[in-house]
């Protein structure tokens, strides 16, 4: 049920994204298009699953929260690019086609992740797609904000290349998760809740925590299933990431224990939505699908 | 006059600034550092000052546009500390100082320039410093999306690398400075005067007429001073700019004609602020100043 829900989120994120890469001048084309494919490519949207999720689970309405999930998708789509370029993770590849900078140029990838930024707040502020009230959609922005600026996603990225080569322990592997992709994890499930129109104080608190913990057993089912999928396919017991000396949650507490405390964070997920309605069932559907997926 | 006007603006925006790079977390350290350094570099802040001139040609409030003040100068930094990267201009100084990406390292650039413009927004976005009306600062937040982004400023940086060795015709020169560097500065303008709570469609017209005539003499002055500042130091007919085959003005138009266009461009920008109050006098102050300067 979460994939077919997971479906109808993303035909519906993309069909709005899509609006956005029409080149204004002839002399843009190259550019647009440089952003249109490092967005559109087929990638999984669940952090407008997550606006989605949020803004059903206060029974708000999907058409106001288009535009935050536009948001939240371009803000993820630029830090990717510019995670990818040579100065940085320096990868070729992703999802299997090159990187933006591969395919297109450095100069070109850095300007589109820029672009992508600009386009995420503008599509945030806007009108359309978003909720009429303007207090509303500037609450939006602020948030969108803090979590992609450098307290929040950028904050992250920093820290993670600061790590490199260092020893982490567990407080400081969760501050860079938390950073890196907590903050817009955090962010989507807000937003979404903001863009209803009937979040309260509690609430957005109760949604908060969820999202916390979501975020976070995610990171830690990767790595499990880092080590899993290097096992099986390997027939040793190391992962990519361990190889790489980076630091993970089997690496730091043991596998049994990994896993024991990605079940651990499901439950305070769902214990946080506990008095939600019934609409909240996307929600409590992908805390469970967060720990139970094989890949 | 306008010498001691741009002091008081400069000293205005700077002690705002100057309280946006306090790191949330000592992990961060490095990266507020790199922002810091990228913003606090003794600019003259052009920018600011048409934000706060626009602001009392309205006879607005200047502590109302404190925000937006802010925000066009971490966009205008971040954009210079990317186009600085060595996959863009490579620069290695800037104001006699070694660039961000030389202070720090080319990841910490990128990451800094990321940041920098996620405050931008937060900047524009939060009650302090800005007018309390919120659908002002939401039309103020469009606008600056707007001009930031891949229709604006980020296109011109891409039209830009894309113009390297050919030869630009007069439009399509002004196509690319219209973007790069016209589109932030007709922002400020804009953000300054709907900042002041009293602009109405006809005064923000007459400001954007301003704005763009003031853009393009600005641009036309530097080619020319380019050119004369060459001629006196090297004793030869030939700038920088030329010499590097970089399309200007008094190589499109012969130096006479181009100091002709830019008086042209102040009496352009003069004449559209003709009905405004004596409090335009900083505008107008700068349209002569533009095309007065030697340096």
């Amino acid at each position: 049920m979460i994939a077919d829900y997971q479906k109808r989120c993303q035909q519906r994120v993309d069909r709005c994204l899509d609006t956005l890469f029409a080149p204004p001048h002839p002399q843009l084309e190259r550019l647009y298009r440089a952003m249109r494919y490092s967005v559109m490519n087929g990638g999984k949207r669940v952090r407008p699953l997550l606006v989605y999720a949020a803004c059903e689970a206060l029974d708000g309405d999907r058409a106001d929260a288009d535009g935050a999930a536009c948001a939240v998708e371009l803000i993820h789509a630029y830090s990717l690019v510019h995670d990818d370029l040579p100065a940085m993770d320096d990868d070729d590849l992703r999802r299997g086609q090159p990187t933006t900078h591969k395919a297109f140029d450095e100069a070109c990838a850095i300007l589109a992740g820029d672009g992508l930024q600009s386009l995420a707040f503008e599509a945030l502020a806007a009108e359309t797609h978003n909720p009429a009230d303007p207090a509303l959609r500037l609450q939006m922005l602020i948030s969108l904000a803090r979590a992609a600026g450098p307290a929040g996603m950028v904050g992250g990225q920093a820290i993670d290349l600061g790590s490199v080569g260092l020893k982490l322990d567990r407080a400081a592997l969760e501050l860079m998760h938390r950073h890196k992709t907590g903050a817009l994890i955090e962010a989507s499930v807000r937003l979404g809740a903001l863009a209803s129109g009937r979040a309260d104080t509690e609430k957005l608190a109760a949604l908060q925590q969820y999202a916390q913990a979501v975020g976070l057993a995610f990171q830690v089912q990767d790595d499990i299933l880092d080590v899993e999928s290097d096992t099986a396919t390997l027939g040793k017991h190391q992962g990519a990431d361990i190889a790489r000396d980076k630091p993970t949650y089997p690496a730091l507490l043991g596998l049994d224990e990994a896993k024991r405390y990605a079940l651990e964070l499901r439950d305070l997920a769902l214990a946080a939505i506990e008095p939600f309605p019934a609409s909240a069932e996307p929600l409590r559907e992908l805390a469970r699908f967060v720990v139970e997926r094989r890949s």
